[in-house]
């Protein structure tokens, strides 16, 4: 018996799968799919994520994905700026937008404090949310990491860094029952949760 | 509310979104970790991939993964030319090689039957499967086509196509439990499978 997988094919399966979320498995399906697809569409996909890493980068300000060096949230005038809504990807902020019931500011912080994945406080845009905190005229923070052990962990971090100031520090909470995560819920049970937010 | 999700970034999300097995929330997921890589580590992989594109295409032969015109195994002149076992993908064939257990040539057929998803015998590769049968000295075709309802129906077509030529047509079947799929299986099973493999 000889190892009959072609090389290429091996590197991209060994690097898919250090993906979060990706197993050998996962990621010998995902080479396979794009292998099978025509050619021109396989190179158009490729195309597309090297423009992908391009063009999107976070936001300077909030760190929400955008092409411009400032998101549409951090320049439009029409957003409240004394309420901030920490996330801890962008496409949790995506998601709370698509309901719209929310018209503050946004901050990602890029993930969730997780013991287990060496992700400590250093590795998350936390010194950051501090600083706009005390820089722009906050009345309220509302802290809607996913409701999971990391993410109640996470919030419970931010809030006692920012709970010696005067400001309210809410938790989003209702209407998500816990273990679910956030970019997954549907619209209304968001709004749910956006409403009936608990002050901490 | 205005849509906020970056241009590239949605139109990454779509094209993900329709590989087979992909919905929206798992294209997203997957877009989200490239962006969250370190950028050096995520243009090294979108290299690979793009590599994968120009390097890797099927055996002129037998239709598996390789980087070569001509695969390994029909090179090598180790393999035993009266058997051929045909499989879905490529990932089949490996999972096979695996166990060390089939000594045989393979045959790729690109995929199984499906109404559903409109794939006839036209998309599959089993005309050049029959020109082999007639053109090698082939005494035994093994099917190994994943033991699903697709699968299945796609073993029966391939046995009619076969059933009038003087050669002995398996299935191969113990040990795999039915809606299984082939690639997943782990070896012992897989052996399991080839060593009870019952005629048609």
């Amino acid at each position: 018996m000889e190892n009959i997988i072609p090389e290429t094919l091996s590197k991209v399966v060994e690097e898919i799968s250090r993906l979060p979320g990706y197993g050998e498995k996962s990621a010998q399906r995902l080479a396979v799919n794009i292998l099978n697809m025509p050619r021109g569409e396989a190179l158009d996909l490729i195309k597309t994520f090297m423009q992908l890493l391009e063009k999107v980068h976070p936001c300077k300000e909030c760190g929400i994905y955008t092409e411009d060096e400032l998101c549409p949230i951090c320049t439009s005038e029409d957003r409240d700026r004394s309420v901030i809504c920490v996330v801890e990807e962008s496409f949790d902020a995506f998601a709370i937008e698509r309901t719209g019931k929310f018209n503050g500011l946004y901050h990602i912080i890029g993930g969730r404090l997780s013991p287990l994945e060496e992700i400590t406080p250093e590795d998350l845009n936390i010194d950051s949310l501090i600083e706009r905190v005390d820089r722009l005229p906050v009345k309220e923070v509302i802290l809607a990491t996913n409701p999971t052990v990391e993410g109640e962990a996470t919030a419970s971090y931010i809030y006692n860094l920012l709970k010696d100031k005067n400001i309210t520090i809410s938790r989003i909470g209702y209407g998500l029952p816990f273990g679910a995560v956030l970019e997954n819920a549907d619209d209304f049970t968001l709004s749910k949760a956006l409403e009936h937010k608990t002050p901490l």
